[in-house]
């Protein structure tokens, strides 16, 4: 089947662009408002986006309270979630009244950046420190905006829970990470093989 | 454990960056040259990135054939990776000198797309026809360059092979996404779970 995306009559029962471009990885973010108050909220729209310098960026659909903290504070904090954090990631989710603690109404340990004025999942298995480079309102076919908000960041500091550490390197087997899907859809990394890159053919 | 990426003193045989922001998504981008010539790479610094209008983005180390493209047609697409493709998907990641097809060389099927004018697989089971909308190269800390240039493009047309779709949802044990971890990781997303949205605690 094929349609377009002005109309968007895709005939089936939900959009499935969501569940197209799966699965994505979760970034947990973490961020503190000028009034001092801390947000944790997980996002999807999220990746690495360049290795040297180290960067990722989110996508906030609307401007919420991430986003907002981002830009007052000029950092932000991504905690990985592994499947044992699952239910508490999602709890973390909720809209809460701006000021609220996710990091409370879930049940989850608020802890200190070392680098940056932001808080982390102390349960995590893994946390990137980030400094804010940019804040971008993309561009839009129709000039019309976009709902979306794209907070990028470099990352200066990382946290790894040596405990997920196995000859040097992270083993998916003891992460578990869990990623997004489309609809309320999550997987687990659990079946992982190799592949080596084809010799180069060029010159 | 914690270091900062200053020294990226890790002490770990490999650099960790990547396998922890993971699994991450895998475009399978496809683009046509102003001579004619079309390229397929794969690209896991890549996500949805706006629902409202359908946003995607994908990062290219270096300024690579890829993006080159888009920048001279403002087109590209993007064809997702089921199991089955995994091997053909890494054989496409070859370098080969500029003008040489990568559909060819891992013995894949050139579509053209319905809406733009680049190539797809004719074997994926979903493809992402996207108009470049801006591309972007980012900021850092430093003001040094990164390697790295984004491209962003809106998705105008959607293509779905009717065989993943089981009442009116794309089924994930069907389409078998594989995604991109560290290292010469890759995983098949074989565990699915679902969770729904905590009640909102707002007003």
């Amino acid at each position: 089947m094929f349609y377009t995306t002005d109309s968007n009559r895709h005939g089936l029962a939900h959009d499935p662009f969501k569940a197209i471009v799966s699965p994505r990885p979760i970034g947990w973010i973490g961020s503190k408002g000028g009034d001092g108050s801390i947000n944790l909220a997980p996002y999807s729209f999220f990746n690495a986006v360049s290795d040297r310098p180290k960067l990722v960026m989110f996508s906030s659909s609307g401007r919420k309270d991430s986003q907002r903290n981002a830009a007052e504070t000029g950092a932000f904090t991504c905690s990985f979630v592994s499947r044992n954090l699952a239910d508490k990631m999602n709890l973390s989710s909720a809209a809460l009244p701006y000021g609220d603690s996710e990091f409370d109404f879930a049940g989850l340990t608020a802890k200190q950046a070392e680098l940056v004025d932001a808080p982390y999942v102390g349960e995590a298995f893994a946390v990137l420190e980030c400094k804010v480079t940019e804040i971008i309102e993309p561009k839009t076919l129709s000039g019309e905006p976009s709902e979306n908000v794209f907070v990028f960041g470099e990352v200066v500091g990382i946290h790894i829970d040596e405990a997920i550490v196995r000859d040097g390197r992270i083993d998916m087997s003891l992460a578990r990470p869990v990623a997004r899907l489309g609809y309320m859809d999550y997987s687990e990394t659990s079946e992982v093989f190799e592949m080596f890159r084809p010799r180069s053919q060029q010159g």
